[in-house]
């Protein structure tokens, strides 16, 4: 699978002395772990989007953040480039590496450095774990309330790179929401503080700029989050629908009710029948459309809001609400969610995630024509998605061993992100651009915005030494890729055009 | 009183042809209203921070975007500094006129264009007034939630450019935090979206940088903020301390608890006994502190929060713990908290209004570290702030006719903002740096960190045209005010040093 991915960055990038960079890595760093043997950098050819593969020139793996600044120091002087991956668990090859590049490699800073519980907050090395966060607050009744599926193992740093998202993030925001702090290093190696931990920072708000920034303005090297305190209770309302389109007006239904629940969660009938064989949650598999909705907070509260969401789903038209009768059903209820993406592919030798954001009040119309588009494209499409943030996660089933099948999935899966652009909505909702959907982004953003986007990145990183080819394309690029209005005629940042 | 300020921006800006501008502006747009007669541009010689005054060489007032794109097209050409203006409400000097550039003012742009229920979205023009928003949501059971106490007159379009705050933002938010998008004009009139209706945007969050940045990167034509909810109930509790040290370590011990309250706010005795002569609200005038604390949601959860804090404050020494008994009552706590600038106003000739914000945890520090300032200076000091989200505003009474006293409380003023640095805040917690703590900016962030800005500045606004002296300092006014580490002896952009 090689979807909407070129060669051209690494074609571009000028050539490196190899040998005379690790000489002088070795000389100036002798504690530095330094991977260059061909089978050493195997593993790191890839970040969680497989299909993209890269064997890195190098990789370093420090432990120290001295280390860190000497690394790109050298990469500086070197001008080579960098890239920095964390749990490598992201799904749009933000952190793939380059042939010509080194690729640095946080995941040993992995302390938790303080946890204040009367400031409810959390000072942590960027190579923990999301989910080690929430477990080590557990003790004061605290937890960290961004929660990707791949909470278990993805990393703090990459989350904020990555600006990622998650079942609860509907309530409790992206991780942007839920950052103070952050320290980086810039491209040349100075320690930079962005935010503080107090509640407003003056001048511009460079924290929430670095936030999603995908490892082009600098490499983070501390995060302090916000910590939440545990709702006293949480349940979950399954709801049944006969079409899809039903139950995306509900899900617009509960929201305008004036309820923010702590999840809102949609799956159609073929992911429905996939978590179901695979999990044994309990789902209705006849149902064309299931909503999941937790209300979390106290006691009483829970309560009122489930019958107020009882009575807005049985509204909608839902054919069926069931609330989880305990805790263990609950649980079991969200492994099936938790669980669809393996679940779907099971259905299929491949499959194609997508990860376009909406308005919600054009979830019923968007998942209309996706059905329509399957159809035309000839390949099964399976829904599961935040459906409260109108993040939706279409899955294009295809096989790549068929003729065309790689072609169409790549088509299908184009148009529904420019059905995404069209009704007002983006491109991401948490899983980045990356190398992944960098010519999406000639759809999303006008020359002028791109301009502006490679402007602020030579703020900070004037050489483009730092993660080049993913999230902001050339306009070079864009012109290409044709979706691109140049305006006045003009190509504005030529320098730029590098990679 | 001219405290902290110098006329370096006006002194070194180039000279203007005045005559040939005006002769342009009408020329080209006819229908534009431009005022120029001295006694036209005096009410416009300052915003709310009325102490700085300057009378600007011009006034335009736009009824149309395409004026608005006009005027900043043909100032690009001239070469002429553009400020723009809302409400005229800000406290910092933001929209402190400039002798030798054009006053924006987009006070006419006051329509509300569409309120969507579903998606809980206002979209506005700039010049519309923060409360009005939520007078025009309220037919849906809904408002927006940031409250500046100047609510009645501010605009969003100012409230945007300040990042402005209010006495629910602990709970809610502040301003970045209620916005989905934002039109703009850049300095050269090209039209801008930032952000979009969908949860997140890819790319960088210009948006956020945006926000807050005080009319530095361009010109809002267009608003879109969240709206929520109005919570069923909302409650108010009163208490008392004999000490400002307990109740700041009772703020602390609130949040702790896990309850996040609508509303924490203090008030020092001087504060309070001010506020009771005036407003009659049923204060304690003998507490030396108290606490106001607004929990709102359903019904049985503020029930339940109430007992919680009534606790919590009863464990942290208070001497009296009261619950407002009714909605009148709840509201005449609040008219004594919200009248308490204009109430410690009636204490002295003048006041100096401070915003420093810190670690909710330095709370008892800093205000013991204030009341030793006051006696040291022989000012008295007031306090009354928002406790919760650790945004002091110590109000310092001096007369600036008695000789020394205007020196005294600038010196003292700046004491207290070192101090907010020194434990981990920021000089502004919600109303900006302005032209006001410009100066302060150099104690708070190094010269790499300004570099940094002075870099985000020019990618937006490469001539430096809009509200140049503001917010951020250039490096040779930080040289000069001595708090500056000038980085390995290098000053870098000296092309930025203009203003």
């Amino acid at each position: 699978m090689n979807i909407l991915y070129d060669e051209r960055v690494d074609g571009v990038l000028p050539d490196v002395d190899r040998a005379a960079l690790l000489q002088a890595l070795s000389a100036r760093l002798p504690d530095l772990e330094v991977l260059h043997q061909r089978e050493e950098l195997k593993p790191y050819e890839c970040d969680g989007l497989s299909a993209y593969r890269t064997t890195p020139m190098l990789v370093v793996l420090p432990r120290h953040i001295d280390e860190v600044q000497g690394v790109l120091k050298l990469c500086h002087e070197f001008h080579v480039p960098v890239v920095a991956r964390g749990a490598g668990t992201g799904l749009s090859g933000g952190a793939l590496p380059l042939e010509k590049g080194v690729l640095l490699v946080m995941a040993r800073f992995n302390n938790i450095l303080h946890i204040d519980p009367a400031a409810r907050t959390a000072r942590v090395q960027p190579g923990v774990r999301n989910l080690a966060i929430s477990q080590a607050a557990a003790p004061f009744g605290l937890y960290y309330a961004p929660d990707p599926s791949s909470q278990i193992a993805c990393s703090i740093g990459g989350n904020v790179a990555e600006n990622a998202g998650g079942v609860h993030c509907l309530k409790y925001g992206l991780t942007v929401h839920n950052l103070l702090k952050v320290d980086i290093l810039t491209v040349d190696g100075e320690h930079l503080s962005l935010g503080s931990e107090a509640l407003d920072s003056p001048g511009f708000d460079l924290l929430a700029l670095f936030t999603g920034s995908e490892g082009m303005l600098g490499v983070i090297t501390e995060v302090t989050v916000k910590l939440l305190p545990k709702p006293q209770t949480a349940k979950v309302l399954l709801a049944a629908f006969d079409s899809v389109e039903k139950a995306g007006r509900a899900v617009g239904d509960i929201i305008a009710a004036g309820i923010i629940p702590g999840g809102l969660e949609m799956m159609d009938n073929l992911a429905i029948r996939a978590a179901e064989d695979f999990i044994h949650a309990g789902y209705p598999v006849d149902a064309e459309a299931i909503l999941l909705c937790e209300l979390d907070g106290v006691e009483a509260d829970v309560h009122d809001d489930c019958d107020r969401v009882r009575q807005v789903l049985e509204q909608a038209g839902a054919t069926e609400v069931r609330q989880a009768r305990d805790e263990a059903e609950r649980v079991r209820f969200w492994a099936g969610r938790k669980n669809a993406f393996p679940a779907v592919g099971r259905l299929s030798p491949d499959y194609y995630c997508m990860d376009g954001t909406i308005p919600r009040r054009e979830l019923p119309g968007v998942l209309q024509a996706i059905a329509a588009l399957s159809a035309e494209y000839d390949l099964r499409v399976a829904n599961v998605f935040h459906a409260g943030d109108g993040n939706m996660h279409p899955l294009i089933l295809f096989d790549a061993n068929q003729p065309g099948e790689l072609d169409r999935a790549e088509a299908l899966g184009g148009k529904i992100l420019e059905l995404c652009v069209k009704v007002g909505g983006s491109i991401t909702g948490e899983h980045g651009v990356g190398r992944e959907k960098i010519n999406q982004m000639c759809a999303q953003f006008n020359s002028d915005e791109l301009t502006l986007f490679h402007a602020v990145k030579a703020a900070f990183d004037p050489g483009g030494l730092l993660n080049p080819g993913k999230n902001i394309p050339t306009l070079h690029r864009c012109a290409e890729f044709g979706a691109m209005h140049v305006h006045l005629g003009q190509m504005p940042f030529p320098d730029l055009e590098r990679f």
